[in-house]
């Protein structure tokens, strides 16, 4: 691959350029230090760095973020980087996540979608009644369907006299919602009134998934996934926004996930051999960050106070105005959402759940790059968003990895100090994934290696050892083909700190609602990671509420299911507009408490021990400190 | 002017190729005569003609529409053309026609425009409000104004944040409505609020006006008109239809009006020193043709049976869509009509004459190129639409001509057969105009020239002569440098044609709901031509119903007030809808008693002299022959 860059070119951009995606997690700033490649031969400036070790320097290996091209240069690029990031080889969490329920609440919402056929046969004119097409094509509308308001659009109405002769008055016309309008959006002859399909999409920080639906019997035929392609400028949608202001790179960001939408619909498409031209809807549900991306709205005041959207309610559009290739006149709706960090997919859970409909509290999590919380029942709906961050992702751990082969997706530690684990695959360990590293994190709390701080406890500890960047727990050790796993205490911190802002955020909901662990009447968790973790584990490092663990369900991919159900129906569109404005947002940032809870919670399980009666009682080989000392 | 074409091109069209607008009022037919030009040289070959003399055929004069080009020719365009049909020359009708009252009536509608800039203060985002830009507009828009269902461009979302950063949330929102939805068209900076302008046309068959409106304040700042210049097509829409049809010339049809209508509003925005971009909306009335042209909607069923309009209910588009060079978002408005032969213009008389809203019944009738009739009041509207053809408009009549200077526009037979007369601007008379037409053939009939059937009664009458075409009358004799003004037999033919034509669509109407002439509480004439006949002539020939001439009132161009009201309120065009709905269509092609009317009504003033008391007393100089004899 040759690219031709000028001189001073960031070496990260430039592989870029020539189409080269290195890992990235950190946007370019240079602390991740996942990008990095070999220069074997030409000129090059490197900022000083301590993510590589001086052998990794002699060997001319660098971050590509923190390196100037300054002549022609050859460079290699290790493979790790194609692997983790290449847009064909999905992991199974992507995989599995692709397809984790995701169907709406059948027979909750009534059948009424926002796009469909209809069949008309029209009586054609005579000498008695003489309506003109366009009113004729209104009555038989109108007839089928309540619109008081509609709209044709200019083209259609020109072609539309043409059509109704050439097909005798029998006609397939696809209306599509907008706001209270009824748009036509296209005719057709009358044997074309059973083809007709969306797609919706959950847009992903990470993964990005989409289900194709038959709109005429409102069944999902197939799903697929892919990774989010704008990963490779930041691993969150927060160093996105950085990455995209700083190099002018919104319109990029932009095709990314414009593409990564196209080449999802192009592989369900193909595989089902349906006519694009047959898609006439796509919904999409997703972060606010990543609905401006799609339309290419500014996203930049989503980073800075006061957290403003450009739109919390986008209108529906042409899905051709973003560059979604399908019928041209076909539209892209997106779902509601709250605030800057609570976007449609939050909505679209909370939908799905139906805690808004319910008598008890209800507490909703997705945890996936981000971790939203909603608390509520039918009178009131509270929600925050904590920076969690992606150490549950595998991101800022050392053997951190997403749930690809060999990951090590559950992990037990004997009583006699043995590792006991289990990988996807069940192939040799390469890394720990996400629902692994919380085992880790609680199973090495529960046999005191590491203390209520998260810090390693070294007496007796023969796994503890010091490593390169201090003290490290070892997993699996190394032999001739593979390397050592560890967990280090930077990987521990960088968990708690992880697991600590998800229940600060609870705790703010809870405190501010009054409303107490035993109010709850259910936990429900949604997103990637929720869906495979181990709940016990969970309560034990203080990252959910102490409740009963029957009362705590995995829900799936509520995003896409939420995004599903408002296809369906406009009366589920009312109510998810409805729930988005009826939800209180708590801005943690500007809120005192928050870092108040947040520091309490950064302990194992919690300074307050008597939020987890369930841990507490079983910390006998803890030495246990009390709250008051620590 | 030069043109290349091929051999066997019609002369007429390969004028037109040229540039060069022949008159031609038959479209093409060649039974007109009006297309006459000499060729100087080169092969050519003629389609036999009664409409040439010998002398011009020697003289190498041809009808273009009826010669074909064989070979190089060069061709001389006889002045008459250029001065009859010249677009920068409008004649006195037309710039009188441009100024006639055409304003709302104050007061009646509120105002509430169907296009509006809004001052929107907002306060920025904060803290403690954080709502996203599209809603904050939202909202600051429903605190001025009733917009429940609302709606945006993506565009414009997309340029919202900046827009509303830079102006500090100061900003000027133009806002349109669109049937039940009201689009965010535009967002401007807030010190534009008081810039807004709308153009309303009446798109005629002969003449297109134009007014230009202050929206901000309701007024009518400046008029214009010009003719339309379809007309070389063909004088009435049917035969341009027609010649569209042969000559797949929907497009340049489409063309000519936009034209039409872009050069009114230039020399309009001109004049005001207006920007075009501050243009935010056009609204037209015209007949259904003219509005199916102007947005090249299939047109060809208007003439063919059971007569179906491709839209009677144009939603509102984008005037770009259309080739219209204003505000490329601005928005294209046609008001509703009721059948393929009562356009829109016919609902705007309806509407600004209000006889919807009297318990009288009315009569409304628009002499123009056609004669539309409409009877009711609050309870019932019937209408119907006479083939009258544009003999009152001069076409068809030997010396008949549009009113410009030189046009005999008043006419008096003395008793002593002396003929005096009025032309415009003083001339040297040089045709006879509409009005002055109606004179003619009341004169002539009152004293006793014509009998009730319309023929030269030769015994004694020394102006009755015989001419190249039968008997004709001398209006004004030759002289040296002038040419004599006549009317024939063949004209009065013509024009009694044409007033049956109108009188006999009277003639169901009032039979079809039972009312006589003495239950009509008014008569109201519309169209260029009505506001400026004699209304007792018209009386007295038979086209109008014989009421007492004080219920009779000239209300001027009610197509450009009707629209120009209902541009200023959104409650008139609901009721121009409701108008539109409610009227009932009488089909009088399909009408069996409509050729008995118009046998009735071929006479003068018509068989039946008891439905014209006035006038039978009148005809002393007549020898009366009774109804029975005829």
């Amino acid at each position: 691959m040759k690219v031709k860059v000028r001189s001073g070119t960031i070496l990260l951009k430039a592989a870029h350029q020539a189409g080269i995606y290195l890992s990235s997690i950190c946007g370019g700033d240079g602390y991740c230090g996942k990008c990095k490649v070999m220069i074997d031969q030409g000129h090059f400036e490197s900022r000083p760095t301590t993510l590589l070790t001086p052998d990794e320097t002699r060997e001319n290996i660098v971050l590509a973020c923190q390196t100037k091209v300054l002549s022609d240069m050859t460079v290699t690029v290790p493979k790790f980087h194609s692997l983790e990031t290449s847009q064909i080889l999905m992991d199974s969490d992507a995989h599995r996540f692709s397809e984790l329920r995701g169907e709406p609440a059948a027979g909750v919402f009534e059948y009424d979608p926002l796009v469909q056929k209809l069949c008309l046969e029209m009586t054609p004119p005579s000498i008695q009644d003489h309506t003109a097409d366009h009113e004729r094509l209104y009555l038989a509308i109108r007839e089928k369907i309540d619109a008081p308001i509609m709209q044709t659009g200019f083209r259609i109405l020109q072609g539309l006299p043409e059509m109704l002769i050439s097909s005798n008055y029998r006609v397939a016309a696809t209306i599509g919602r907008r706001g209270g309008t009824t748009e036509v959006i296209e005719i057709e002859p009358g044997k074309r009134c059973e083809t007709n399909f969306a797609v919706a999409v959950d847009l992903g920080t990470t993964t990005v998934v989409a289900h194709l639906i038959n709109l005429t019997n409102a069944t999902t035929i197939d799903t697929e996934a892919t990774y989010n392609s704008q990963i490779n400028f930041g691993e969150d949608y927060i160093r996105r926004i950085i990455y995209a202001e700083e190099n002018d790179a919104f319109d990029e960001m932009q095709n990314r996930i414009v593409h990564d939408v196209n080449d999802l619909i192009v592989t369900l498409a193909s595989r089902q051999k349906i006519d694009l031209q047959d898609i006439t809807a796509v919904i999409c549900a997703g972060n606010t960050a990543m609905v401006h991306f799609l339309l290419n709205l500014d996203p930049r005041r989503i980073r800075r106070e006061p957290y403003v959207p450009s739109a919390s309610f986008v209108p529906p559009i042409r899905a051709a105005e973003v560059g979604i290739q399908i019928n041209k006149r076909s539209l892209l709706y997106c779902l509601p959402s709250v605030a800057a960090y609570i976007g449609s997919d939050i909505v679209a859970g909370v939908l799905t759940t139906r805690i808004y409909t319910k008598k008890g509290i209800s507490l909703f999590i997705d945890i996936g790059t981000n971790g939203e919380v909603v608390l509520g029942n039918s009178d009131w709906l509270a929600c925050a968003s904590s920076s969690a961050g992606p150490a549950f992702e595998g991101s800022g751990v050392k053997h951190g990895m997403r749930a690809g082969a060999g990951a090590i997706e559950k992990l037990d530690i004997l009583d006699d100090g043995t590792v006991e684990f289990k990988t996807i695959g069940n192939k040799h360990p390469v890394g720990i994934c996400g629902s692994g590293l919380l085992d880790t994190l609680a199973e090495l709390f529960k046999n005191g290696i590491i203390d209520r701080t998260g810090k390693f406890i070294t007496n007796g500890q023969t796994r503890v050892t010091e490593g390169d960047e201090g003290k490290q727990f070892q997993i699996v050790a190394a032999d001739d083909s593979h390397q050592e796993i560890v967990i280090t205490q930077a990987d521990i911190d960088n968990l708690v700190r992880s697991k600590a802002g998800v229940f600060a955020a609870i705790s703010v909901l809870m405190e501010s609602t009054q409303t107490k662990a035993e109010d709850l009447d259910a936990i429900y968790l949604a997103g990637g990671f929720g869906n495979f973790l181990n709940v016990q584990q969970a309560v034990t490092i203080g990252m959910l509420p102490d409740v009963a663990p029957e009362k705590i369900q995995f829900v799936g991919n509520t995003s896409i299911a939420g995004a599903k159900t408002v296809l369906l129906s406009r009366k589920a569109l009312e109510t998810a507009e409805e729930i988005a404005e009826s939800m209180t947002y708590f801005d943690l940032m500007s809120y005192p408490k928050y870092m108040d809870e947040f520091i309490r919670a950064s302990f194992l399980p919690h300074t307050d021990l008597s939020l987890f009666p369930s841990v507490a009682g079983s910390l006998k080989k803890h030495e246990i400190r009390s709250t008051k000392q620590i």
